[in-house]
């Protein structure tokens, strides 16, 4: 038993998924659930994913060992800042954030410091969907799940919330924040801005209307991430601004760099641009578990 | 019946496909083949796609009343070149290439004009795979086909292409040359050089052997395309530079001026553009077939 007691803050996919999952696993005994949006918790309550719904995240965690906070990235402040006279001594707090270092500053503006108890963490996993009700058991299986501890770090809280992931099935890999936001920006929050830029792009074209008719199984997959929702990725862009922006700048310098090649006819150049792109996937496919 | 006797230039993935469609369709008769390849004409003969392997292309055509090209679309010259003179008045001919204004050339470099007999078309279809080994009888099945008529386009030339691919199974709709390559440069071409160029620049950080493991679904669906072949659309490219190049000066143009509202804290700005991009495909998802 990892926890008597578990609260999750936040149900949508992931919070409700997370309490999915160890309610499968055995792993929790009583579940309480907070959202501010009484449609989830009537959901989540009528699903069983939740033993209790609370109406407010202090009364939430008021007796839980072990808090999961799973809401919006930018509003991790909020959701802190309610649950913090709430929560007794020696229960466990972990978060499902996108963005790793943008955390640890709302962690430290609510509680003044990093503390040993806060575990900063996040699954890589998800849907297009959103919402308790769309909210699977399996949905962080033979997923990873990214730890990023810090220099205070207590070493059973860093256990614990290892286990809990463990426990749905996830790989768990430990890196540090600025790390992790780096990766993540190159893996995860340029591409959505590239989609969403492509398709707006595409769609402002005079023609637009005669071209999305003749589009094919390609450009569906390359856009695919820009029918993710808009709030979320302002959200994770805007919690994660510098890596984003120092990415974007190498990316149109690249494109910049293709184009010219294109004018002036250096044929040679860019077809080495495909050769090596196509081969650094290929080799990422390999390292694919 | 369309054809008494059908000659393929060219034993790739499409004209290996076609060649099975058709002949599971029942609406040829003998089919002769071509490829500059040994192994890819013994392949064809074996797998029973064609019942005569010609070292010529020539010598492939001379008997027929259709000829489909399926070249990579930079040797149309060299394949229309090979069989001009063997051509018997009354054959008609068609292409495949993924652009038409640069094949229009071509034909007219080497007949001197567009001759009626002659058809431009473009399947949309494909996968990553090539050659005639992975060719497929229903590759088109429920794909569009391209077909754009020119000016002196004679009629039964023009519907007895539209009638082969609807008995592969495909959807033929006509066009403007100039429409065609503006469209799928804009669902296809530039996809491409966009997914090209981002792995690219991931490959090329300091850090990629650590960015690529930690990458997702999304990560996996938006670079799909950057395992296509660098030959092939390098080739692409370069026969449509001109609308390429002139929808990559928009991209480039829009991502600056996405970087612009990051750095300067405009996040409606970048929402706005998010929610337009996300519209722009929720409706493009309606127009599928």
């Amino acid at each position: 038993m990892l926890a008597a007691h578990l609260a999750v803050v936040g149900l949508g996919l992931i919070g409700g998924s997370v309490a999915r999952a160890l309610r499968a696993a055995g792993v929790v005994g009583r579940i309480s659930g907070y959202d501010p949006d009484p449609r989830q918790r009537e959901d989540a309550l009528a699903a069983g994913v939740i033993d209790t719904a609370h109406s407010s995240a202090a009364a939430c965690v008021r007796e839980a060992d072990l808090v999961i906070v799973a809401v919006p990235v930018l509003r991790t402040v909020e959701a802190l800042s309610a649950i913090r006279d709430a929560l007794r001594p020696g229960t466990i707090v972990t978060d499902v954030g996108s963005t790793k270092q943008s955390v640890a500053t709302d962690v430290e503006q609510v509680f003044g410091e990093l503390p040993p108890w806060f575990v900063l963490g996040h699954p890589i996993a998800g849907t297009e969907k959103s919402g308790v009700s769309n909210s699977l058991a399996d949905l962080f299986r033979k997923h990873r799940v990214i730890l990023t501890p810090h220099r205070c770090q207590d070493a059973v809280a860093l256990s614990t919330v290892r286990r809990l992931w463990e426990a749905c099935g996830a790989r768990v890999v430990e890196m540090a924040p600025a790390q992790h936001d780096l990766i993540f920006a190159a893996t995860s929050h340029l591409p959505h801005v590239l989609a969403y830029s492509f398709v707006d792009m595409i769609g402002k074209l005079d023609d637009s209307a005669g071209i999305f008719p003749n589009a094919g199984g390609g450009f569906r997959d390359f856009t695919r991430i820009a029918s993710s929702s808009p709030q979320m990725w302002h959200d994770i862009v805007r919690a994660n601004a510098a890596a984003v922006s120092d990415l974007l700048t190498r990316q149109i310098a690249d494109l910049q760099a293709l184009q010219d090649m294109i004018t002036s006819g250096r044929w040679d150049e860019m077809k080495a641009t495909f050769e090596r792109a196509r081969a650094a996937r290929e080799h990422y496919l390999t390292q694919i578990e």
